[in-house]
């Protein structure tokens, strides 16, 4: 093969357009673009199968740029390769509406995979789409038959490799020896406080090898065109390990400050621009030109890629008719619609079964559907039995050789890695053959807030299992009980948050969490039983917030969430019998599902003419959105049995009680009580 | 010196103590105090420097148990050493208002130094605390006067391990040198979901040697007490890098169900119990026995320790002879009193000054004051340039063998690191000689969500200079704007959020935070400039909330915070041009430190007679607490220049006037309108 001028030229382009980009919007980050312009006109020439005209194409080797902030590279190159990236949508780099955004978007821009940016988040996707890909090949494949069989690569930067969720990643990546893994790391010295040197010394090879990876040096990563594809092509060979190649790069490279943090996140000068395009023989009047040799080289890989797809297409046709019922699972996972009949499985319950904590109502969901449901994969961070996250027949996510479990396993081992587990399963449910869930303790998703940010920006269905969910987990005390987190994740926009407060309710969760193509779900579960309410079922509940206590005559309206629902019941009588009030109970187990109600059935439910108490034992910051007034709890928790501690909060019927008699009383004198769901204006959504 | 058989008494006294309090509590966990007995008592015997009578002796060897759900291990030894832990306390464990609640507490219990319990926290505590050691040696030592000397030992098992947060510190810390902190590794192979073959199979020793440690093995950890020994030794004496020791062990030794998962969270059976009783010669039938045997052997100690105090306080008295405002300095500091008059250094602003981006703003504080308080220490996770950390004169904190700085420098290089510089703020608050403070991007710091939280539960003073607070950081879009941060961290207890609108703001923030000594703070500051406001003065400001333009009639209240208060100032001339309405607007920069003043300050800020609305670029949950209406972005934002955003989502004179027309509209009706301030009853704190 070798290479020729017309590299040199493509790789030049690519370097001058992120120049010519970020110069126009006065904006962004050229230097690792121009720095890693060679290694990744190698990839998408020599080395990766794609079809530009098809970026949903199943079995495309995937590609993540982890140091999101170097998206000009990628949206060259994905304009050279013909995805729907324009040149003027390149000229519209970062400004408002844009396809070409400040960092890469996937639910905004054709051929962008995973929502980058955020360091260490990228390379962690990779592990997910890898884990993924390994996953499908063992399900799908057949005799014959490799109909899925597609590499992930990745680039990362110094960011990505000091980042957290990325060791974190790389340790399970390692562990789980997934050979169809290749992150090429852009060792380039530069950080943006200056070189690497100041913070950042440790030998990254040694550290990889530790974890079970592959490891191959390139030196000369700004011209060696070749040693960069044979580099690859080394890792590709490896199929029991990840690989990464620690490639050396100068940032900038062209640039008259190249080599040197200034070029890294800030556009180059007018007079350096032209420098670089007179060097290289082009014409310094003009910008965000490409030669024709270089479309034509790109439209002759775009053509070839075009064919890879046809053929892989005559393979399935074939494996359609000797594997149907494979096939056709295939194409309903990828349009990301569940099997038909699958919510017959949700369990059902009654006033008169016996009270059950919701992480063990959880369990009871996952028993049921996952047969139905054979694109479920699980796991848990480390915590499977008290997360009760794994079915009875589950096996193991594991590489085979460990004899513990197989390739085509549901339940996956993340260890304690909260924050690698939300950033994997983002790039599981990306791949689009797996839908995706996780437990932990619901105070340790906040150890993941970073990923789950990102599931919920680039509308990813991924679940969280969320148990101990508040100080009801009692004795492990106030570093484990929960206060804020449930207002952190109800204020992520795009983010459900349920907490259910007995089995339909549970059942309830998962049937709009199954369901919602575009969002993810954090389910906050009991530690403790919780019993079955009267006037639960899984139709009020998928409302977000129903009535579980009507009263037409109540002089005041309760409303709570999972564990405290029942408290709340409990609480009617006491306040009617000790205080001759008539109190409603209005469950309300998702504030984002139930704003997405009408308002007549949201007045419905907290109606006008009577004042409201919310009562959770957590933050009280979000409920004045739909209560006059709030019972919670705006301090640290404590450490002791769990009734024992509800007590000393005073979540009892009489401590509810005793709130509500406050409330009736202070609101007595305004007339018209206005329900807080009646607003002057619609918010921005 | 050697051991005998009162040593493996004592050992044998931890273990059963841990057994007796886990089964009585029917709670916690024994395995891991039964497993590292042996090696606790041999720190806590042969090695570490410490005084039971006076836990706060600034050269004290400080020790932090990482897995903190081994904490009846460190409540045994607190107890044996002659801590304030009585064994009632002990008796007492799990329970509500005990000093041994179920992770250890470090502001409730006498001889913790940071609390612990959420994994990889502890372990980079530990990592702050050595670097707080550095630091202070290279401060107040002189020759012949070595003040500060401690060695920094922390235990972890597994789980920390596994975490990304210990990760970034461990790298850190190798980077950084840091000879005096030795790391204990409980390699017992188990974790919660079992063997740790299912997750964890990477070269942990590997691992740490690419980071820079040093690393020793022992094989014996469940009775090699000379080998543990000596392994401390070595690691004492390698002086220019962190150390390691990998410490096999037995999980739960001693029990029928030693070295498996199932002692590792659930207390032992009571005949399991007793078969340990009787097989250690101890009394079946009894619980809670300590033989005096192995309270001489720790009063012993506990009394060479008091000596080695009281040697030191004879150094020091020295020491103040000669160095008498060092030695007045390091007084002071321990006290967590800033220099008298510092605050006179704050600057001051007029409505004609310039307008200023607030990251500037707070550059600007740093320069006038890092002078007057000699104890804060500075970084930034890689953003230095962006987040305007570092005074001009600043010296880097690193080993002076690198060259770029001495172990004197008060700024630190954390790398892209931020959930380590979280833990390691809190490390370095702990030990008390350094007022951290630290950047990165506001949406950054979720990633260090688990690191703030201990923060505020264990009430130490650390600040995060939070710049790029919103959309109005423009082109680098949704990946990098903040929308749920400032509910996130204002539902969190003990933690102020400020968003300071202009200069004097700026300077009012930093004077609270940097006075309240418990209690750490999120500035969140803008990356655009800011105009400098009417009425604006750090008395108003350290208010938490003030009216920045009064009307005595106003139809409408406007609330805002930041970089919104001065568009609402300018949506006060549009409302009375165009629709006739008269607006006041009030500045709200710090939620909190309002609801701390008295209710008929609040009322006058907020007062009963009009309406209201919230302005601010974010979730808008929390803000029904103060306000009838609430214009905010309840959806993602947008990447282009700054302006342009704003106008997308309409935040302009313009678009505030929509909103505010809209809410005076809407409130006509209602006679007598009540401010939000108005509760029907207090909340619990
Ligand atoms: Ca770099
Ligand atoms: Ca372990």
């Amino acid at each position: 093969m070798g290479y020729s001028d017309v590299d040199t030229l493509a790789i030049n382009t690519i370097r001058i357009l992120a120049a010519d980009a970020t110069f126009k919007s006065n904006s962004g980050h050229p230097g690792a673009p121009m720095g890693m312009a060679p290694v990744a006109h190698v990839l998408f020439n020599k080395i990766m199968n794609y079809n530009p005209k098809n970026s949903k194409w199943v079995n495309r080797d995937r590609f993540v740029l982890s140091n999101g902030h170097a998206c000009m590279l990628q949206y060259a190159l994905l304009h050279l390769c013909g995805y729907k990236v324009s040149m003027d949508d390149i000229k519209s780099f970062r400004t408002v509406d844009s396809v070409c955004p400040g960092h890469p978007e996937a639910h905004d821009t054709d051929g962008i995979e995973v929502t980058t940016g955020p360091l260490g988040q990228g390379f962690s996707n990779a592990v997910g789409l890898a884990i993924a890909q390994h996953h499908a090949a063992a399900e799908f494949n057949k005799p014959g038959f490799e109909v899925i069989n597609n590499y992930t690569y990745t680039f990362l930067g110094d960011g990505c490799m000091q980042e957290g969720v990325a060791s974190e990643a790389a340790s399970l990546a390692g562990h789980l020896q997934l050979g169809n893994l290749i992150a090429i790391y852009d060792d380039n010295h530069i950080s943006i406080d200056g070189d690497t040197n100041c913070s950042f010394t440790e030998d990254v090879i040694k550290r990889f090898e530790a974890y079970g990876w592959h490891c191959e040096t390139i030196t000369d990563g700004d011209d060696g065109l070749q040693n960069i594809e044979d580099a690859i092509k080394k890792c590709q060979a490896v199929k029991d390990k990840p690989s990464m190649i620690k490639l050396r790069t100068i940032i900038g490279f062209g640039s008259k400050l190249e080599g040197t943090h200034s070029v890294h996140g800030s556009p180059l000068k007018a007079d350096d621009i032209k420098q670089l395009k007179t060097k290289w023989g082009f014409d310094p009047e003009k910008s965000f030109i490409v030669p024709q040799d270089v479309y034509d080289l790109y439209n002759k890989k775009g053509a070839e890629g075009a064919a890879l797809e046809k053929e892989w297409e005559q393979m399935l046709t074939k494996y359609t008719e000797s594997h149907k019922s494979e096939a056709a699972d295939l194409k309903r996972r990828l349009a990301g619609d569940l099997p038909e009949g699958w919510e017959k499985n949700l369990p059902v319950y009654s006033p008169s079964d016996s009270a059950v904590a919701s992480r063990k109502l959880s369990e009871i969901v996952l028993q049921k559907i996952h047969a139905a449901i054979p694109e479920l994969v699980g796991g848990s961070a480390d915590l499977t039995g008290s997360n009760l996250t794994r079915w009875k027949e589950a096996v193991d996510f594991q590489p085979p050789s460990l004899g513990i479990g197989d390739w085509s396993g549901r339940y996956i081992r993340y260890g304690v890695r909260e924050h690698a587990m939300g950033a994997i399963m983002n790039g599981l449910a990306a791949y689009g053959t797996v839908l995706p869930y996780a437990g932990t303790f619901l105070n340790f998703v906040s150890y993941a807030a970073g990923a789950i940010r990102l599931s919920a920006l680039s509308q990813v269905r991924v679940i969280w299992v969320a148990t101990h969910d508040s100080i009801g987990l009692g004795e492990d005390g106030p570093t484990h009980q929960p206060i804020e987190t449930l207002a952190h994740f109800r204020a992520l926009p795009n983010c459900m948050v349920w907490r259910p407060a007995d089995g339909n309710e549970t059942s309830a969760a998962y049937y709009v969490a199954l369901t919602s193509k575009h969002t993810p779900s954090v389910l906050a579960l009991s530690r403790q039983n919780l019993p079955q309410l009267e006037n639960s079922t899984i139709a009020h509940a998928i409302k977000g917030g129903y009535v579980v206590h009507e009263n037409e005559k109540a002089d005041i309206t309760l409303v709570s969430t999972g564990s405290e629902v029942g408290i709340c019941v409990d609480a009617v009588k006491y306040l009617k019998e000790k205080h001759n009030l008539a109190a409603r109970v209005v469950s309300m187990p998702c504030f984002e599902v139930f704003d997405a109600q009408d308002k007549a059935y949201r007045l419905s439910i907290l109606p006008d003419g009577i004042p409201s108490l919310s009562v959770e034992v957590m933050s009280t910051m979000g409920w004045e959105r739909y209560t006059h007034e709030q019972f919670g709890l705006n301090r640290f928790g404590a450490s002791g049995p769990y009734l024992d501690v509800y007590k000393k909060f005073e979540f009892t019927p009489e401590g509810i009680s005793k709130r509500a008699v406050a409330t009736v009383d202070f609101w007595k004198d305004v007339p018209n009580i206005r329900s807080p769901i009646n607003r002057a204006f619609q918010q921005l959504i």
